[in-house]
Parts: C-alpha cells; sequence; structure tokens
C-alpha cells in the first residue's frame, strides 16, 4: 500500500520547488481566473449573468483540494480565507437533506437527479474529495460533514429509495470519492455504495449517453467485462481507479483483473511516448489501438492525471515495476507540460508536434472543430485541467512509497523523508536532471528501490563500498541495519525510442528520450524547418545543464525545402546543430513549431 | 483554343472503353439510383417525403449533360426517353417567368431569390449546362429555349431590376454556365451578365457566409484581387473557371492575372501528388500552404474534376504546359479514382493513405465528423460526384486538342482523330500504360506535341527516320506536309517522387510515378503492414501488364511489427516483393489498406 502524502516530507528539489511555485502563483492565478469567469460566485447559488455551468462546482472543489495540499505546507492568509469563506458559502447554501449543486439548485430545481449526463454526481464527487483532503491536511474540518451529509443524501435516493432518474452517474468520479471518503472517515457504507455504483454500470441498456455511444462512457459492459480502453479517457481512467479501489478493498478479483487488463490494453497499443492517453479530439476519448497521431493528438492533461492516479491504485493491489514506469512517463511529460513555466498558464491539449502555421490558420476559420494551441491560456470554458494539475502536484508526495510485505518500496526518484516499515529514510536525488540517488536509512528493514526503465548502467554502493544489490522485478533491494548510506548511480544517456510499426504516424521515425523525459526540437531554438530533421546518430550528443533544465545538442540533417511541391530529385539536406528540451518545458517562449518524432 | 468534344473523335482506347462503361452501366445505374432518392421525382415539384433537397436540381441536370454526350455516341432509347420525359417535366413545370427550382417552387415560393447559402442559382447554372449540351449534340432541343428564359429572368431580376435578396450567390457556377450558353447562343447579354457577378463578387460586406467565414465562398475579396486558393474547394474552382473565361473572353487582364497566380497558388503549395485539391475535410476546402495529410485528405473528386476543367480554361488563354500537366496529374490519378473499376461506385473522398482498421472504427462512433471510406457506395446524400465524373469524361475529347496561332496542339494522349489547321490528324497511342504514340497526318501544317512532365527520355521518327523536333516551352514541333506519320516514344520507369519538406505529412518519404500513374500499394497485393514499408531503390522494378492496368512488382522492405508500443531497439525489417499498383484502381477489392507513400 502507498504511504499517503501526508507521512511523506518531500524536501528541496524539482518537485518541491515546483510545488512552492503552484502555492505562490499557480493556486492564486486559477483563483484569480475562476473569480472573474463566475466559478466563486456560482456557489452563492444566485442567478447570473452570463449563467454557471453545469460544472463549476467541481472546478471550484479542484481548487479547494489544492489549496489544501499547499496549505498544510506553504500556509498563506489570502488563501486560508478564500478557503473559509467558499467553504462556509458551500455549506449556507446547502439543501437541508443535504444535496449541494450550484447549478441545478438555481436552474433546474426540478431536474435534480434526473439527469445523468449532466455531471452532478461528478461535482459531488469532487467536493467529497475537496473535503476529504481539507480534514486530513487539517485546513478546514466545516466541509467534511456537510459533504457527508451529501454523501449520505446520494445513497438515500439512490441506494435505498431508488428514486432517482438514473443509476450511474454519466462521469465517473463518485464512484473513487466515496472510496476516498470511507477510507477517511471508516464508514462502510460509502465503500458498499461505490461498489453499487461500479456494479450497475454498464448493465442498463436504457444508460445510453445521448448522441454518443455505450462505450463512451464505460456503459457499454458490465465494468468487470471491460478488457480495452475506451470512451471518453478522463472517464474511463477515473472508472477504473474506483475499480482498482474497490477491488484492492473488497478483495474483488474480477474487478482487478479487469483493471489489470485495461492497463495491459492502454499500455500495449493506446499510450504516446509522453504518457498520454485519449488521442482523438472528437468525444476527447481512447481511439482504436495504435491510433496516435501527433499533431492531431488530444492527450488531455486530465486524463494523464487520471492514469497516473490508476497507475498509483494498481501498485496498492500488488507490486509491478510496470505501473510506476508508466506513472513516471505520464508524469514528467505529458503531465509537467500541462503547466507553463511561470506557472499561470494550461495545457488542455498535449500535441506531439505543434505547426504555428496550422495554429495561425486554424483560428481564421470559424467553427473549426480542433483548433491545435502552442501557447497556455489561463483559463478555459472547460477549465478542469489547470486545478487538477496543481491538485496533482499537491499531493504528489503520495506516489513516492509503498509498504508491502514490510519493504519500503521506493517508486518515484523525488527528494523526500518518510519513516515506514522500521526504518527512517531521508531520500536524496538530482533526478530527473541526472541519476545519482542517495538513499540515507536508519533502524533496521528493507528498502526495494525501482530500477527505471531509461537507464543505460547501475552503479551501487552501500557505506561507500561497491556492492551488486539483489534485484528482483525491476526493484533493487537494499537491507538496511542501523545508519546505512545507499548510492545508487542510474545511468542517464540521450537513446533514441522508436514506436510500434503499428503506430502509423510514427512510422520511420525515432524520438530522443534523456532519463524519465521525452526530448522536443523547438523552434524557439532550430528556427524553422522542423518537420523534416533527420538525427542519423546520437554519438555526439552533448548534454549541457540550462537555466530552465537541460538541453541536448547533437549533429543533425534538415532538408532544404526552396523547392517545388514535388519534385524528382531527392531533397537537398543541410548539416546543423540540433537543439532538443524536455518536451514538458515547450511552448514556454511563444507560439511556435514543435517536433518529438524524427526521421 | 481548345477544340471543342464535338469536333473529335475518340477511337479505341483507354479513355473510349471508360466512357462506353460509363454509358452502359454508370449513367444507367446513377439514374436507377437517382430515381430511388427522389432525385428524379423532385422535378414534377410536389411535396414528397422525405422532402427533396435543395440541390437534387443539379444532380439530376449534371445527368442530363453526361447523357447529352454520351447518347451522341452510345445512343440507347431507354436513356434516350428518360432524357425526353425529364426535360418535359422541366418545362412543364417551369413559372411562367422562366424561373425553375423544384425545391423552392414546392417548399419556400416566398424565398425565392432571397437565400444566397442555397444553391439556387447554382442549380440554374447545371441547368444551364445541360440545356447546352443537350442542343449542341443534338440529343434534345427543349431545354435549351426554357433554359435561355430562365437565364433572361435571372438577369432581369439580379441585373435589371436588382431586386433580388441577394447579389452573388454563395456556390458559383451560374458565372461559367452564363459563358457556355454565351458561347453557344452567341447571346452577349449572357456574358455580361457572368461578368457582372465575378464583379460584384468580394465587394459586399452583408454577403458573408453564414457559419463560415467570407473565404469560404470566396467573398473575402474582388475576384480580381484574389492571388491565394481559399475556401470550398469545389466553389472556387468554379469561380475561378468563369474568371479564366471571361478573363479570355473580354480581354480583361486582371482576371487572367488573377486566374495564373490563383493557378500557381495551387501548384506550389495545395496540389496533392493525386492532382487532389482542398485537403480539407471541414468546410471541404483549401486550407494552408503545404498542409496535405494523406489519411485525413478531403480531395473531392468534383474539386479534382473542377480543378481540371480550370487547368484547361487557363490553356486557353495561352499556352502553357504545366495547365495540361495538372489537368493530366488530376485526370490519371484523383479523377480516374472517382469511379469503381465497375463503374457503379463513386468517392468522393480521395485520400492518399487508408486504413481499414480506422475506417471500421470510424463508422462505430456516432457523429464522427470525418470518416474514412474505403469502398464506393454508388450514391451519397450529397452525390454532387457521380454524374459530374460522368459528365466530365463524356466531354474528355474537348481536352486534347488546341489550335493556336494556326498550330495544332496536342496536350491530352487520348486516341483519336480531329480535323483542325489544315490537318486532318489520326492520333494513337498506348497511353496510359505505355510512352508510344502515333501521329498520322494528312495535309499541311504545324503539329504540337506537350512532353510529359514524367518522361525519361524522348525518341522521335517522322516517316521511319530518325529525327530531332524542334522543342520548346515543354512542346515538341512536327511539320506536316502531305502525309506524314510521326512516332514519338516516351520514356516510360517507375521514378521515385518528393514531396517538399514543407509537407509535413510526406517528410521523409517518397511515392512512385509510372507514367501519369501515380502508384500505391494496397493490403489486397501485400498483405498488412504497409504504413512502415520502405522502397530502398527501384533498380529492380519490374513492369507487368495485368487485366486492370499494369502493376510494378519490386524488392521492398518492412517492419515487423509484433513488439512492445514502444522500444529502445530499431525495429526488425524484413524483405519482401512489394506490388504496385495505379492509384485510380485502388479500392475495388473490398475494404482495405492502401498507401501511396513510402519510406
Amino acid at each position: 500500500m502507498h504511504i499517503g502524502y501526508e507521512r511523506v516530507t518531500l524536501t528541496d528539489g524539482f518537485w518541491q520547488r515546483l510545488r512552492e511555485k503552484n502555492a505562490r502563483v499557480s493556486l492564486k492565478n486559477i483563483y484569480r481566473r475562476f473569480e472573474e469567469t463566475g466559478r466563486f460566485a456560482a456557489l452563492r447559488c444566485e442567478r447570473s449573468d452570463p449563467p454557471s455551468h453545469i460544472f463549476f462546482d467541481s472546478d471550484v472543489a479542484k481548487w479547494l483540494e489544492a489549496a489544501a495540499y499547499l496549505q498544510a505546507e506553504f500556509p498563506d492568509e489570502e488563501v486560508q480565507a478564500i478557503i473559509g469563506e467558499t467553504v462556509r458559502t458551500i455549506v449556507k447554501n446547502q439543501l437541508p437533506c443535504g444535496y449541494f449543486n450550484s447549478f441545478y439548485q438555481v436552474y433546474k430545481p426540478d431536474k435534480i437527479f434526473t439527469e445523468r449526463t449532466e455531471h452532478e454526481l461528478y461535482c459531488a464527487g469532487h467536493l467529497i474529495e475537496a473535503a476529504v483532503a481539507l480534514d486530513k491536511c487539517g485546513v478546514n474540518r466545516e466541509l467534511l460533514p456537510a459533504m457527508e451529509r451529501y454523501a449520505d443524501y446520494i445513497r438515500e435516493r439512490f441506494f435505498v429509495r431508488r428514486d432517482a432518474g438514473f443509476v450511474t452517474c454519466g462521469h465517473p468520479e463518485i464512484e473513487l470519492a466515496l472510496v476516498r471518503l470511507y477510507e477517511h472517515t471508516g464508514k462502510e457504507t460509502y465503500l458498499s455504495l461505490a461498489k453499487f455504483f461500479l456494479d450497475e454500470r454498464g448493465r442498463r441498456a436504457e444508460e445510453v449517453y445521448p448522441v454518443m455511444d455505450r462505450a463512451y462512457d464505460q456503459s457499454h459492459l458490465p465494468v468487470r467485462e471491460q478488457r480495452e480502453a475506451v470512451g471518453h479517457a478522463v472517464r474511463a481512467l477515473y472508472l477504473y481507479i474506483a475499480m482498482a479501489d474497490v477491488g484492492r478493498l473488497t478483495g474483488d478479483a474480477g474487478l482487478l483483473s479487469a483493471c489489470r487488463a485495461l492497463f495491459d490494453d492502454i499500455v500495449r497499443s493506446k499510450l504516446y511516448l509522453t504518457g498520454g492517453v485519449g488521442s482523438g479530439w472528437y468525444g476527447e476519448r481512447f481511439t482504436l489501438a495504435y491510433d496516435l497521431p501527433n499533431a492531431e493528438a488530444y492527450a488531455e492533461t486530465c486524463a494523464a492525471i487520471a492514469l497516473a492516479l490508476f497507475c498509483g491504485r494498481l501498485a496498492d493491489t500488488g507490486s509491478r515495476a510496470a505501473y510506476h514506469a508508466v506513472l513516471e512517463r505520464a508524469l514528467y511529460n505529458n503531465i509537467l507540460a500541462g503547466e507553463s513555466a511561470d506557472g499561470i498558464g494550461f495545457f488542455y491539449v498535449n500535441p506531439l508536434e505543434a505547426d504555428a502555421r496550422y495554429a495561425a490558420y486554424a483560428r481564421t476559420v470559424p467553427g473549426m472543430p480542433f483548433k491545435p494551441l502552442s501557447v497556455r491560456p489561463e483559463v478555459f470554458d472547460c477549465s478542469c485541467c489547470p486545478p487538477n494539475l496543481v491538485r496533482f502536484f499537491g499531493q504528489i508526495g503520495g506516489c513516492i512509497y509503498r509498504e508491502e510485505d514490510g519493504v519500503l518500496f521506493v517508486d518515484q526518484f523525488i527528494s523526500s523523508s518518510v519513516s515506514a516499515c522500521g526504518i527512517d529514510l531521508s531520500f536524496k536525488t538530482q533526478m530527473p536532471y541526472a541519476g545519482e540517488v542517495r538513499l540515507t536509512a536508519k533502524g533496521r528493514g528493507r528498502i526495494a528501490l525501482r530500477i527505471p526503465v531509461w537507464q543505460t548502467d547501475i552503479s551501487c554502493k552501500v557505506n561507500g563500498r561497491d556492492v551488486q544489490p539483489a534485484a528482483k522485478d525491476d526493484y533493487l533491494f537494499f537491507d538496511v541495519d542501523g545508519e546505512t548510506a545507499v548510492d545508487v548511480t542510474f545511468g542517464m544517456q540521450p537513446r533514441f525510442v522508436y514506436a510500434n510499426a503499428h503506430v502509423r504516424a510514427d512510422s520511420g521515425k525515432k524520438a530522443v528520450e534523456y532519463g524519465p523525459f521525452v526530448l522536443c526540437a523547438e523552434e524557439a531554438d532550430n528556427g524553422k524547418g522542423l518537420f523534416g530533421v533527420e538525427i542519423p546518430s546520437l554519438e555526439h550528443a552533448q548534454v549541457q545543464r540550462t537555466q530552465a533544465g537541460i538541453c541536448v545538442r547533437l549533429p543533425a540533417r534538415r532538408t532544404v525545402a526552396d523547392g517545388a511541391l514535388y519534385s524528382y530529385l531527392p531533397p537537398e539536406t543541410r548539416s546543423f546543430t540540433l537543439t532538443l528540451i524536455p518536451y514538458y518545458l515547450w511552448a514556454n517562449r511563444g507560439e511556435n513549431d514543435m517536433q518529438v518524432w524524427f526521421l
């Protein structure tokens, strides 16, 4: 079982700096933009102009949850005051029965619990998650009892009286939220309600998403029979998270085997190199195996976050390094790319190729159904991703360690300290920029350190002496007896990575990785003409530290594009020095071209 | 000036066989499907269930025009009877003022000439074209006077009284139809009305296409200022055709220079290798320079036909081999691909890459905005392409020859005979499958034979003796004095062709051409796994005649795709014999994968 963020102390390093930026800049800026766009005012349950949106409550709830994690560590009076006022507004406007939804109470009071596509239980789920986080972090104690009353009311209507107009919500989220509520309060009714919602999904012919198909919201099959990741990617992964949770907590082998099959399906054929999922912009969905277009990639930030959370939940069901390898891939690429370097802009969509000319063109065409962006806006009409990123980074400490059979597993490389399995551990690393890891342990016990997939070689010292540690299933094992210093170096070199030939979009191409990072070339460093770049070899690649992180410079060739549209002569190419940067750092220097896959 | 189809006799060969198939099979099958779908019944101007469509009249008109050309050469009593009855129905239901539109008369009589987006003058234009063709071919004389009355009424309302609710039609077509009517009748009012519609376009702020932008229907600029091909591709090219016609007939240098700039813009950056144009499915439009996706190509059959017609019209304004080179590219690839081998199926959209797995998936997703097809349906909801193909092939004889400064130009390689410029010419060729050309000429004069861009070498004999003919601007010149036999062989070899590096979709790739054909690989010949195929060389390529035409077999490599989604190891490749066929022959053996661009 993973060790919760509340038991882990992050120490100086890449992630703590990011979280501090989120606390000082992102959280406040998201608040400001949400306030301007009426998201906080909506909670007052008064008619507004323009009217509020059906899932404004969830935006605010995710902000509250993010604030809870960060406030525990980076307290700020202004943020504390906003939390207090926001919670008071919710509690004040909650109906006597326990129900709270600012949209339905104002605009559709007669439609409460009758419209399964309108995100009502989704909003409830995020409010419950916020309440748990605020209580657990000791930041606010008022929301939890209010949301328990709401959860009790949901149980009354959906499970006891069964008089709601639908059974399962069109957007999964309530299921995983109820599990969190159960784990925090210990009240079994919440777990059984979560299980009820899972059990009912895919069993009711009338529960078809209008316009879309039954797969869109994963209602095409009973959950235990689902083996292929389909439909809206965020919905899918939120559902799978709850399946993994309930499976683990109730020992339901059917749920767990479905979860593992779904994970395998994603990893086998539906995962971008950057850890993104849900390649299709139409329906924001999983499409079919190996359909992974680059410029038209959807790869929503929230979907990658949900994938990372799912990976963490799977790891709780039994150790398998692949879960944390995929979590790492999503984390250092698609997820990190979601936020701008200055902490105020956010990506919703995360392409692996950007053509600034095309983006500018698409903006000029009214009604263009898919308009790629290559700069990060501060807020969106549907602004789920910004607060989701901040709440995810806020609880990042919860994905580092696991306790399993008395062994302390180190799954992610994030400087931090923890006490568990009889060991006081201080973990320091230069990752993600360099592969050195130092574990300083006291006590008596055993540590397992995940071997990252990208390492090119491994060297280990224990108390200054070279050792060959025991290795099993992609973990290194170290025994701790008294004060023990473990130094491990994972070789980090630029490496080519190739996609399976079934991936049409990448045929004949290769990408470059460096440690956990997928690298990309950006016009800001390389000028125009990225789309015909050929990298013959990585032999002369040089890694350089930069203010932003790292860059890799290497000899490459590109095609001269000054001729006719078609020619019988092969295009002329020229040598140049290509600069690659971590993918997540792209789009911080104005709108420009970007490319991940090269010839 | 080109020599009209009515003066050219096609003799046995590729094209005459196709036209015969169209006469015997396609024309009748399109009639049957149009009859079933209420298109012919709509002309009776009675309410129907389901109601008729705003441009059903144009579908029937194009069928009539196709029937006119084919009936002149392949007379058929059944077809003659349908023509007669159809024309009588139109004439009978024409309003006393001259107006005829079966949709407006039945469903919106109070809205006549008030809705510029609803294709009213577009339908009128196609009826006028049909009337001219029927009269010119001597197949029916009744429709022409009726359509002259309609044209007069249009002139009365739009030009004299100016009381119509709009000035220019949202879908150009009336302009080019009025020129054809002028050229057939000699009545200047039709030419001046065409010029009026051209002059007014792009000058009226209120003429904005709803939802779309001003460029969508080429109303963004006065036509003489247009230099970039933009908006809906068929609309654009129908407009450009009229601009070329009016420019030539009135000596309007502004129109002609705009046309040449528009042609150059297309050829420089907006033309598929197959001669397709209008790459964007959204809005069926020209997008931006070098945006030529393969699997998502729109490349509507009607747009390629319109491009070919525009090329022919440009050639009438002054010789330039490039016009006929582009016409040939469109003709032997995108346009021919529009019709199935058996003559009953038609493509609307013409991709350069087809993934049967993706096509099958897309069909399962409700509302999917773009669903690729890899089999040809017999009829579409919007079924403009099928009759457009047959009417285009019907008049194909009109694109072979031109008279210019007393010289007989041979622009296209189609077995036929003609008398012009003092020469009786019989032209025989094995093209498109082999490069031999025999011109048997009697009389006294000069012949210019276009040198195709794809030839690898040229040999010429006059009366059996090797000669080096005069060559200028991509034409070979031969003097005829008495009975003269000219034999020219244009070397035809499989050749690699490369796209400009600005074309993201083709970077690092190459295609193979053979003579006028772009070749493709199809799953039916090569099995699955076309998308990672590498062709190292054409050295060992073997061309074979087949029942369908030709195929090219050559050694190639392809990637084994049985591993993980991503790997640090380069994918394993295997040698195999690749079979290529002319692109236009694809999709005649069931739904399967197809690829034009190779590594």
